[in-house]
């Protein structure tokens, strides 16, 4: 059990961090900063924390682990604010969605002052903010951590059983392969979700009246916070760039497959993808 | 309240049609046909009807109101064997998802035996088969119908009627509208959610053990059921290649968009989808 958990920044992961930790008494006190005051409120109001406070310094003084739950761009002056305020042995980790330069960049900030180990629920929706916030988000939920080489293993191995308490099912991968996989499984949807959206509504929203639930699906990850997913696709855009040249090849093929009434064909693609996307079934 | 209704084909949309026709009282009697006896006597035990049977004469004898819900391709002969049994003043519907060619072959095959009105009840799920039927599939849904300007009024009220009592929110397109609108909201994502799924595992399915809730609902159409949609993407095929080509383009502007790191353009263009797609929740 942790001693003093903070959390910095109230949002949906932070929050529902909060609400997961207290519940199953993953620590003896849980203190959320908030840059603003509702927030915080917020945050108390749902149980959420034992103390919040919008003083930075207090808020991760004597802490024995500190999750940055806030946007990306955001968590590197945040960790500037707050490295010499950090007990010594204090373990800190993250939530961002991109790893590798955000890893590289709290690594350094943070040598010498705490142990950083990078770290990446898969728990958001389509919704943001504390008010979305559920203390049962992380059940069952993937969790990437992110170890580097030089990574302290003893605080690996903390983060990795703090997520595992909150209900995650946590998984390893280096930072770099990281970036490369959610490309592919999150990024990527993410983009073509949304870029599909504008092309069904490009006469307007007429077309929305006659949608199924197959659709509705297909695009909810579309109505995601636009701010955020703007800074997580620019941040990792070599890596979706990449995903998506190999999308684009693909629906060339598609076409070709379609104006050609190709019929044995267009079963073996749509077999192998129902094989793949079969199988997720048995890995929660 | 129609005095015999008579479903031929007991998969997911007819076993269904019968379990909440006859929990809603629609019909006095409710007739299945199927060419299967197991999936007969499946059906009846679900409750989706009075009486089963493999005679299609029997079957459809008598019936005020005939719903053919097999695959598509089986309609055509199905509706020549039936066409000399119906009632002079039977209505008979359907429930293919494509329908600018089946409501011409249907209504000219049934022309002076009976009534036709083209139906699309979007009610699917990726399962398929008489043990995924549910009487509540309907509710909530919604469901197209398709009249031409020479569809019988009464027998178009009496079709909308139908799924209306079986809880379905009923719209009105003509055939090639139809085609032309599902193909961009259900034909389009379907094959484009397939292809996504191929992308990511390209490379085996390693990267399923790194997904979140985002990626299983956006792919969640790729589980459905290939032969079927084989045979709906090929027959409309012109309508979703004309679609496709609209994505590529679209998907073209986002690679450079990426690639210049234009975070002021990718956030318009995610605002956007945002805010079509957030209308969806006033359309039920």
């Amino acid at each position: 059990m942790l001693h003093k958990l903070t959390i910095l920044g109230p949002g949906l992961l932070g929050g529902s961090i909060g609400m997961a930790a207290r519940q199953r008494k993953v620590a003896k006190h849980v203190t959320v900063w908030a840059r603003r005051p509702e927030a915080a409120d917020e945050a108390y109001k749902l149980g959420a924390a034992d103390e919040t406070t919008g003083d930075l310094k207090h808020a991760v003084s004597d802490a024995d682990f500190v999750v940055l739950a806030t946007p990306i761009g955001v968590m590197r002056p945040l960790v500037e604010q707050i490295k010499l305020s950090l007990a010594h042995n204090c373990v800190v980790t993250d939530v961002g969605s991109v790893k590798y330069s955000v890893v590289a960049h709290l690594s350094e900030a943070l040598e010498g002052k705490a142990r950083f180990v990078g770290s990446h629920p898969m728990a958001g929706s389509e919704q943001s903010g504390i008010e979305a916030a559920r203390r049962d988000l992380f059940d069952g939920a993937v969790c990437i951590v992110t170890p580097r080489e030089d990574t302290d293993k003893a605080a690996l191995q903390l983060v990795h059983d703090f997520w595992k308490a909150l209900g995650c099912s946590v998984r390893t991968l280096s930072p770099q392969a990281h970036d490369e996989i959610v490309a592919r499984t999150s990024h990527l949807p993410h983009v073509v979700a949304a870029a599909m959206v504008n092309v069904v509504c490009s006469d307007g929203a007429h077309p929305l009246n006659f949608v199924g639930p197959g659709f509705k699906d297909f695009t909810r990850i579309a109505s995601g916070p636009p701010d955020m997913w703007t800074e997580i696709c620019v941040e990792n855009r070599h890596e979706i760039v990449r995903a998506l040249e190999h999308l684009i090849e693909e629906l060339g093929k598609l076409r070709a497959t379609l104006e050609n009434a190709d019929a044995i064909e267009l079963r073996a693609m749509l077999k192998r993808a129902k094989h793949f996307r079969d199988e997720l079934r048995f890995r929660t």
